[in-house]
């Protein structure tokens, strides 16, 4: 791996000095072995001949000249995440983490708001900022999603993000959302006097998101959303460098990515770069979600985020997928931190007492789950609990 | 997987009519099973009460109505890559192929040069553009770099490129790399009317990206190359529509994409969504590669590079990783088509016979594979050929 990923080919070379092989080349600074086992974690893999039985692993820790690299995020992706998951005598390879050195960190702005930018945007301090997704996902006119919203936030949610799968299509031009939208959130906030956050998918070419961007600053909108694995690397140094309000981050893709234990990459190494970029909100998914992700997985993520260590910017976590009421005391068990977003789709919108009751469940959820309370312990005192309860129970 | 990826959420929603999911769902069109299998193909998977023993594997054909997405690359991929990685009960899922509509096709220009672009500015009509790569990968200055680049294009090379880990590293500025190289190379094409096709690593933040392609144009270079995972969909549309010379697509990370059977994406989907991007000339390995990738892999990928179907544009297919002479018999009669890029590091470079030799060995290995001659049919014609035979033999 060192050495493919520093000045490698398959034979030695003219010009590869001992000097600059010295200098340049990639040095394996641990190997924490990890056992063997009887089956390589890839098909396909190509046997050493001195692995005489099963397939040894282990935990590497390799470090690169700065120099090779430079304050560079793509080169620095380049490096530690490019040929390498190629190499046949490799039976399974995951980038767990990156340590970014404070030259490097230095020459990055990072989020340009996080989890306080976000919270002041909000005006929500004290409390997880509570919030939900337009559904259904595709098919609504820019005038029905602002039905919508007008519901939403008149139930009292902080924030409302599009579906990533909504951006601009035929039936929802992104101008016209945002026009519709925004009207909806001016008349709110100068009833109320507070602005919810609207998180618009701008994800695009660069000229369209950065137009796309201007238009939700001039219409008085507070934030902005990207798929991140598509817009790329390049196109959110792009967006964050000229973006005034926040980024939120949607790793849709992420599985992928992710998903095998031995293959693609850990969250604390992706939290790094897509921080690095100048994401202020991302996606690490709930506990007891609706996908395949495990809770000691996404709490491993909420505290990369919280506490990125050794480089990495700290972002705003947003919990979600599959969440409602139940899972506040638990995720506030396991991160201790209020610095959440925690975003219900159907766990509020298809409450049996209405939006409102649904939003308020939230709410008294996360109350109750910093006195140490779980809603099952509280399901008296609160219709919106105990109908939460009876509903979400038996639905999940 | 067609609900999660139009309305879906994990319970029923209001606004969710039949009418809108009728004309905005996406739709089951084709389910080929594949039979049982004992084990998920990626751990952790939830199964589902229905399955009782094993594991149904199938391949699943999803139709997805244009109005949905529009003519939006990076809509496509929320849509067709999107969490639908994340599901629980799918114990392993792979995007093979996308097939894109005509109406989407049209709104993208794609690659601006291609295959006949390529063999124009290299002048190299009757037989594969042969080339390198600087190596050792890292550590060079622009001056000694700008001496290797001499040595190949006088022994007869048409194409040279960076390493992917080479983009504006300390020990090499770009600007000064450009400049030293281009020097060379313009006083070659003086003296031979041929210009060597180099391809300078540009990725990096878009106005970079900018700066550096128009440095590389202002010196008469004729090629810029890009790491397309990190530059991403948003960052290659920028460049693709600000370039004026063909750009090559290196693909480091696809291991990580693609390595595992049943999970990430085939390349058939990748070159698709990448040539819309507009990228020239695409990474495919090479047959006998060092990496981990199977021949049968690589021939598909070629071919899915030289005639996409459904959708798609054609891109120069890039063969490359553990080349030498030896290779080109049996890439010919896998492809039939010379339409390629052969890029040999080791395989040219540490030839015993000297740099030229190496590209002689090359030249005749396909001059002879067009024949239906290999090289060990043709090793007592050749003294290039037989050394290479010596050499490589021993060490690959």
């Amino acid at each position: 791996m060192a050495g493919e990923q520093s000045s490698g080919t398959f034979v030695r070379l003219p010009g590869e000095t001992a000097v600059l092989k010295n200098k340049y080349g990639a040095v394996v600074e641990d190997i924490q072995e990890l056992g063997m086992v009887p089956y390589p974690s890839l098909p396909g893999s190509k046997r050493s001949t001195n692995q005489i039985e099963g397939y040894q692993r282990a935990e590497i820790k390799i470090a690169w000249p700065y120099d090779n690299i430079g304050a560079d995020i793509s080169a620095l992706m380049a490096a530690v995440a490019g040929n390498l998951y190629e190499l046949g005598p490799m039976s399974g390879i995951k980038l767990l983490d990156i340590e970014i050195p404070d030259e490097f960190m230095s020459e990055y702005r990072g989020p340009g708001f996080g989890i306080e930018g976000t919270r002041k945007l909000c005006q929500v301090y004290d409390r997880p900022i509570i919030g939900t997704i337009i559904k259904p996902s595709v098919g609504l006119t820019p005038e029905e999603t602002a039905g919508q919203v007008k519901i939403l936030v008149e139930a009292g949610l902080d924030f409302i993000k599009d579906d990533e799968l909504m951006a601009d299509p035929p039936h929802s031009p992104f101008t016209k959302r945002v026009e519709a939208i925004m009207k909806v959130l001016n008349d709110h906030a100068l009833k109320t006097g507070r602005m919810p956050m609207y998180a618009f998918n701008l994800s695009g070419e660069i000229d369209d998101m950065k137009r796309r961007h201007d238009l939700v600053v001039k219409n008085g909108g507070t934030c902005v959303m990207a798929n991140i694995n598509w817009v790329g690397i390049t196109g959110l140094l792009a967006l964050s460098g000229h973006s005034q309000v926040p980024i939120h981050g949607h790793r849709n893709f992420w599985g992928a990515l992710s998903r095998h234990p031995l293959l693609g990459m850990d969250f604390v190494a992706y939290q790094k770069i897509f921080s690095i970029c100048g994401v202020d909100q991302l996606h690490t998914n709930g506990i007891r979600n609706k996908f395949c992700e495990s809770d000691e997985s996404v709490i491993r993520s909420v505290r990369a985020c919280l506490n990125p260590e050794h480089g990495g910017f700290r972002v705003m976590p947003v919990i979600s997928s599959g969440q409602w009421a139940e899972q506040a005391l638990d995720t506030h068990k396991a991160i201790g931190n209020l610095d959440l977003m925690y975003l219900c789709g159907g766990g509020i919108t298809a409450h049996p007492g209405g939006m409102d009751a649904g939003v308020r469940s939230i709410r008294i959820a996360w109350e109750e789950a910093v006195r140490g309370n779980s809603i099952f312990d509280v399901q008296d005192k609160y219709s919106e609990i105990r109908q939460a309860i009876d509903f979400y129970g038996k639905n999940t």
